[in-house]
């Protein structure tokens, strides 16, 4: 096809979402070199992205254009053959057993912490924020960081001495304000070594002993277990385990765990091939019929919460901090990987306001708490 | 066997949960008679049940006993070679299939509104009433089924001139209480006659539309959807059809629906062979994962609420109910019915009091609402 044709195809393709090819709303998009056509057609989304780090097409309000485009289901319109294969692959392969679960903390996590420290709030928080709580809505991603930890441990019911496990634990931000604020005992785990390194140092102070460690090793008594922003990266075919892990570390039979994940809208068993590639090597968004299955048999299901449009100001927030301290990181990271990373943060966010993504917070207890698990005027 | 050596093969099946034969505390088993073991041997629970509405058995304190039972898994030891059978045909036969929906409305809910008059509140709501809610404690079940109706109300920001669809309605107490306090249109459908017949007297003076219909014929736009204790009666061959039906019926991006339904652990796909002949023909107790895989591609989940507890609370005052008034009935219910109804009752009570039944309000919306929604200080 000619790329006058092929300009033809993709403005019918995304017409129903009112995305114009060179229009002058900022949700419009500008090509700067025609063969992005080509290879949108050839890779899908993985060539939209791949074009958009090469300076072939740009957009004034790339998370607006995206949001539009995901209501109007257009990404699955885009997919190509290679993306095809990738999910019949991803269903019969176990992309996160043994060594490869390690990959995706040298190649995302380790990509440098200075980049992480100028884009995230202070404790590096790596995670969706809660930014309108009970208790009033967040004047910046500090606090609505804060929010969220608090969040979590409000749901967990934290106290005192209690040992809290926390599986994925970043750079330890989380496992770092429960041992300080709530008095807890805190192992964390994490696949990323940059990560285990900084973390440890941070809360070397504190009741806080930092792991390099495959969470499937786990196995000692906990009376509390969590997971923030960890579970994209365990795959289908881990669930099950994961559940069964964390079931043989509750302590009690009203021990408590909490699952902070990022879910999809259907069990598509594979993740975006861009994402995949460029960001999160391995990584899977869970639906709830997943998660769900899961931990059947295994805990009991005590509330499910859902603040996914939250993660659309979190990624915006990290946006803007990147923007402003970018004159600081850009000796180390070229204009092809500033594209990248916007890319990344903007689509995110504009998949999150269309509500193609969700983010969950599932609490889950070991034999159901005897009277009813309450999570009133706690969200 | 010889029914000693029975009597020493359920001691030990019981001793787990100490529960004894003969014993003196409440929740101990006092047998009158010796056949009682053979039968249980023979039908497992649905011979259980029969042999205390045959009075073959007795207990001081039923629910306790089930809780105990049920907390150390026993039911599951007692399952009869024909339940197993079930569980098989259940598994290749829709049973809610056509006219056989309209079965559990003659068998169930047409057996005498002179009873349900006397179990239930004034309104005759007959489903898990909310005892702690965010505004306090109720007192009584009145208080706490009318906290239900308000949590329902708030969870679908009801607002005056809301066309409101009530998937069945029972005998109108909800659709009669969303119209007066909240100045909604209702339409409610039942399949029972009897209910619908005491509805349409009820509301009369209302905007509520009650009709004698399956609710698999609806395709008319509604602002909002919601079934209150009906969805254990839809079967797991029906749950996608009930999500595409719901999904059908909301006319705006931003609908709600509400679904309120007891909940079981496993996705077993039968009932407790006992309760299947004695009270809820066809029913079937969904398992979370089934919930979330039939609204998947076709609803948003926004929000999971698990009060499973309250429902041991509301069991309990429906028993008190039946007891204080029971010479109002004793003239059209013998003595074995008065049995099969209190097992019924305080099984049911023990189970959720074990945690081995849910009670979930899920709300869904038909887009995902743009901003995200919110249950905080609704519940």
């Amino acid at each position: 096809m000619s790329s006058h044709r092929l300009r033809i195809h993709f403005e019918r393709i995304v017409a129903p979402a009112d995305i114009r090819i060179d229009g002058d709303r900022p949700w419009d998009v500008r090509v700067h070199d025609v063969r992005m056509f080509q290879r949108i057609l050839a890779s899908g989304t993985l060539g939209l992205g791949e074009a958009y780090m090469d300076g072939w097409w740009s957009c004034d309000a790339l998370d607006e254009m995206v949001a539009r485009a995901q209501r109007s289901d257009i990404p699955s319109r885009l997919m190509s053959p290679a993306t095809m294969m990738r999910i019949a692959q991803a269903k019969v392969m176990n992309l996160q057993k043994g060594n490869r679960a390690f990959e995706v903390g040298e190649r995302h996590y380790d990509i440098g912490n200075d980049l992480y420290e100028r884009m995230l709030d202070p404790r590096m928080i790596y995670s969706c924020a809660y930014w309108r709580s009970a208790s009033g809505t967040a004047v910046d991603l500090t606090a609505a960081q804060e929010a969220k930890l608090t969040l979590v441990a409000d749901k967990l019911r934290l106290e005192p001495g209690m040992r809290v496990l926390d599986i994925g634990c970043g750079w330890g931000g989380a496992a770092h304000f429960f041992a300080e604020r709530f008095g807890c005992e805190l192992v964390g785990v994490t696949v990323s070594k940059e990560q285990a390194s900084l973390a440890k140092e941070r809360c070397a102070h504190l009741p806080v002993d930092i792991r390099l460690q495959d969470y499937r090793e786990l196995d000692e008594p906990f009376d509390r277990v969590y997971s923030i922003g960890m579970f994209e990266h365990v795959g289908v075919k881990n669930y099950a385990t994961y559940m069964r892990v964390v079931q043989r570390c509750l302590r009690d039979a009203d021990s408590l765990t909490l699952l902070h994940t990022i879910g999809g809208n259907r069990s598509r068993g594979q993740t975006d091939p861009w994402v995949e590639r460029y960001v999160f090597p391995n990584s899977m968004l869970p639906a709830a019929a997943q998660i769900a299955r899961a931990a059947e048999g295994r805990l009991i299901m005590e509330d499910w919460h859902n603040f996914g449009a939250d993660y659309d100001l979190t990624l915006l927030a990290w946006k803007r901090n990147i923007d402003a301290r970018w004159n600081e990181l850009s000796d180390r990271y070229d204009d092809r990987f500033k594209r990248m990373w916007d890319w990344y943060l903007l689509s995110s966010a504009g998949s999150f306001r269309a509500r193609a993504l969700q983010l969950w917070q599932v609490v889950l207890s070991r034999d159901g708490i005897a009277d009813g698990y309450r999570a009133d005027g706690i969200r």
